[in-house]
């Protein structure tokens, strides 16, 4: 019956890494408010954990491990996304594309004589190629849901410090994060209009991770210490924030740092 | 009876203009969030009427007209303020000053040649040395909070494009609005060692208000589209984002405008 | 006879301060290259020792001091220009104004909550609204150039860090200093077309004069290493460049740091 | 003898095109200043043809044919001019590298929608991928130069607009510009405390070229109106003040634009 149907929104997140970061936090939240995830990673275990433990809380999660960050692992993820997810045009229990968060990010911080050709090729083809086939993917699927509600989509760049200058040690990784920052708003530009929205985070600081978390001297009392690096759930609350955004008041870019994070 | 005792925090917004602009939208949405809200502008008589409006509505809202836009006229209010909304440490009643807006704006549009001194001086008195005041008020309160829940108080200046950029005819209005971000700036970074948060946003596009509503064509269907004007209850949905954010993440600035806007 | 005319162009220089500066290497420059300087300052002491200074090199200078730097006072000092070099069109001896270089600055650095708004007018006042005046009768007595040779007169501002970013300690300078930028980013926009170029530069570090001199040890080599310190005979070259560069590639803002700079 | 050795500085450009625009024009000003120039561009005869006329003008340079701009092809094109001009220290005659302009680019200019992974990879490969080796090359030859006056040598890469900003139609070419500039400013960073001077500029306008030309409407006037195109030779008068700005002001950025250009 008709009345048995329940039309979540889909959520495409890629850059889940191991489950205790951004990506994760903010498929935890958007799967909080209603949004079916469809999680896109690199490592098939905690993927599968992190969608378990969504289902198990009551919602809708499906793991799209990839082997690499790459145009045709993204392609491939869109494809069994869709499959599993099928548009409500063609399935009554379809689940429509509206937010996709891009966090994957790959950076080597080196000397700049030790950099190698290598090294700057899969930096830029992890944040600035595969992001363009992201959204890529993103867009076409948007573009046939309606615009009633003023947004056919949402697609979030979770960007960096880096995005605004380069530094010592950051030539590669910086040379990432302005290219996909680019593309994030030549794409904000162009499909504005389409009321598309697109959006550019400049995380300015340390977020807490479980690889972060073990940088840090405990004795610091970094982790607990929530003004001095950025916990994953505040920005995962920035980014359902820019999804609810209504289309009189778009937000392409914005910054997030700790209260107490010296700049 | 202690029982008796609301601790509401206190929001002070300044640059509610007749009401029917960014000011009166985030006043109206921070009484309906909890907050006491103390109401500045030059005209007495919208000021009393968005005062009763919200207190009609259940909430708890004072006006504080100002002769203008000026040093002295800010302290004189914060003053009164004060009076009618005594610090919790001093009064069991008291409202902890938790929010300040500073939305007032001044500028004149014309060529270069025809700027006149008193132009530049005026407009400067209102976006910079006043804002300097608002600010240098509002944490002075914020020093006397508690930062129990990581923030002392939050600070926000209402930008616009000709913040971060100057151009033909905006010469006077950029200066004031780049003045006024570079205020926002260095509080942000002198005072968030202090869990105080100052916030910078972009308004780039028209604001649907009383003024723009005559400005613009009827037929052009400009009020009724919000893909091509920003509505102020959006921008106060930005601003009530900001109060919000924990220290773990906050924003300096971010960008608001209407989907269609070209940019 | 008309044989013994010299056409020399005119060059005014507001900001020559105690003549160890960038303001005074300007003029220097300038007269080795054909200009006819008129200096603004307000002590009157330096500024007749420059003049001297560039008469008995040869070159032609006139000293004209102010009171202040405020928009009455340079308007008079415009005055007292144009008496003492008249338009060619004028006077067969007179000199047609093509460059000025407003180098003037004030700034407090201070706790933000000991800056009262006294400080932040007068830095306003002298970073903003005076180089309001000093580009507008630039302006008026460039339109009167012919653009023979593709431009009719140069503005240059001198900048600093503070123009591009606020920070502790900084607040009110940073204010004047974006102001100022704004500014000169509104009259490249509309000046440029009546091929009149305005030009900004960064300072992005000490520059080396009698007062900075004073300030660093004299054992740190500070002095003498121009690897750490900007020398004002290279600002100087800076500008005379800006001055030079022809109507097909102007630059409207740069940025001049030593070389060892931490930036 | 040694009385006959003409110990000139050396300049490599890559980037020269068909030999009509900034790379070639920058090369005919240098070798005026006394540098021996090695030619870097896809295009063997016209390379051949630039190096013929800078000969016939007394001048030395050498053209250094590469099949693409791709890593390997620089470093063999840097193998090739090393063999050709070796370093003083190991040959009398030899030529010390002192000047290297980055002038390459490639973009494509599509819809977002149309554009391939292909054209994405392409585009960075050129304008980050092979900028990273071309300044490795350049750096490592740098260093080895002695730091007498102030100066090891000098990068400039040619920007453009895209560089800071995205737009509808350059999200594949602004990806890689941005991507270069971040680049730069690493360099600049990094290498500032070793004497070596990096700079960027930000082309903002059409370049008059052989195909500017042909796409330009002769009717327009556009050929011959230096206020509404760059020259190649104003562009290149810019590096060569860039290459003779002296260790206590270096620019990093600094932006060129037509005296009419809207911006």
């Amino acid at each position: 019956m008709a009345t048995s149907r329940i039309l979540r929104p889909l959520a495409v997140i890629a850059g889940v890494g191991n489950a205790t970061g951004t990506g994760a936090a903010t498929a935890r939240l958007l799967s909080k408010h209603g949004y079916s995830v469809a999680l896109i990673a690199r490592g098939a275990g905690s993927l599968r954990d992190l969608a378990d433990e969504i289902k198990d809380a009551g919602g809708e999660a499906e793991p799209f491990p990839i082997p690499e960050y790459a145009p045709d692992a993204i392609s491939d993820a869109f494809s069994a996304i869709r499959n599993k997810f099928p548009s409500p045009s063609a399935d009554v229990n379809g689940r429509p594309l509206r937010v996709a968060i891009f966090n994957a990010a790959q950076g080597v911080f080196k000397p700049f004589l030790d950099v190698t050709p290598q090294d700057v090729r899969e930096t830029l083809d992890v944040n600035v190629t595969t992001a363009f086939t992201f959204a890529r993917e993103s867009i076409l699927d948007f573009k046939r849901n309606d615009i009633a509600d003023g947004k056919r989509g949402t697609i979030i760049f979770t960007g960096a410090t880096a995005a605004l200058r380069g530094n010592v040690m950051t030539s590669v990784f910086a040379a990432g994060k302005h290219g996909q920052r680019a593309l994030s708003q030549s794409l904000a530009k162009e499909f504005g209009k389409d009321n598309i929205h697109v959006a550019h985070t400049i995380i300015d600081g340390q977020i807490l991770t479980d690889r972060t978390r073990s940088y840090n001297d405990a004795a610091s009392n970094w982790e607990t210490n929530a003004d001095v690096r950025l916990s994953p759930e505040s920005i995962a609350s920035a980014y359902l924030y820019l999804v609810n955004q209504d289309r009189s008041a778009w937000t392409w870019e914005l910054d997030l740092r700790p209260a107490h994070e010296k700049w």
